[in-house]
């Protein structure tokens, strides 16, 4: 292979919206969690997240990292999450793009996104907040660790680390204790506003080295 | 959208085992990291990770889990980390396919990688560990924070978050403050041994809401 030229960015020197920007355009492409929280008088949240990924298996571990609004506040999610310790991550699929984008949309504290955005909420088994029935997989968590990353102040983030507590699989999703992965079709956050299906797909084994 | 029959798993019911191929078929699709680390006598060190992605652009972070190995031990690349304090995040696009499912088989302590695999070194600005020259963005970083996530045995995970004190940006991709994304050709990791390209993208505003 060749190489190229490259730019050399210092952060120090750029804004953590010029970052953040340059994070999402890189580190790509990012899986989706459409979060359903409850808040303690009982309203249903739903909110999409891209910082998202599996992080253990021993115990089943879930991470979202979720920023601070600009004026400093927790969004609904967050705030939700502190003050109940519970919360359903529905992964996404293609056929979940229109509705993932309007639950991002930022409706007054309280409102149920779920019917904004035309899902359909089903009762979760061993926690309260409830789980989103278009999704393809449905974890309900408990809060394992929550871990501040910044200064707790506008822009910064709070890490949330979720134990699975409860699986949900689309019953066509799962035969003989694999993931029938060709009965799934993976949506992938992108950088700015952009979404992407999946292409082309290969299978590679690892090497045995001898 | 019409609602679909589920199963219902107690992960409590599964091996760790299960549970890690249940969410590495469900949490698609993931970004790749390619880490180069170096060990305190200088060899260096090259491995493939996707429980990855961005945390925080307020301080800019970037977060990898890395699991033990069967027998307990800690990984090179997890060794080397917690020994220099420095690795590189280096991001995977479709054309490093092979070289990065060859850096994952078990080489030999000390043995590097980038020889092995034909990727090339070049000289990081603020730490120790090489960057990829054929990475389309390199991401030098120092330890911000290791988390033990469960009991440091065998099948465990400790979360690896990195404070990026440099960046490199292929040429190409970086116009006016924006990634270039049409220039970026991503490369997903599914589960089982599988890897996608991207297919169609989507462009999608958040709605304002009234």
């Amino acid at each position: 292979m060749t190489t190229s030229s490259f730019l050399n960015l210092d952060p120090t020197a750029l804004s953590p919206h010029d970052i953040y920007r340059l994070l999402i355009g890189t580190v790509v492409p990012r899986p989706i969690a459409i979060v359903s929280t409850q808040s303690p008088s009982g309203l249903n949240n739903l909110a999409p997240f891209s910082f998202f990924n599996a992080v253990s298996a021993s115990p089943a571990l879930l991470m979202i990292a979720v920023s601070r609004k600009e004026n400093g506040e927790r969004k609904d999610t967050h705030r939700n999450i502190e003050e109940t310790g519970e919360f359903v991550v529905n992964t996404a699929d293609v056929a979940l793009l229109d509705p993932l984008v309007h639950a991002a949309a930022s409706y007054p504290y309280g409102v149920s996104e779920f019917e904004k955005v035309g899902l359909s909420a089903l009762p979760s088994v061993k926690i309260k907040p409830p789980r989103v029935a278009e999704s393809p997989a449905q974890f309900e968590c408990k809060v394992f660790k929550l871990i501040e990353l910044g200064d707790s102040g506008p822009g910064s983030s709070t890490m949330i680390l979720g134990e699975v507590v409860q699986i949900h699989l689309r019953a066509n999703l799962y035969h003989e204790g694999k993931i029938a992965q060709g009965n799934l079709e993976p949506l992938a956050r992108l950088g700015g506003i952009s979404y992407a299906e999946l292409g082309e797909r290969y299978e590679k084994p690892i090497p045995q080295i001898k």
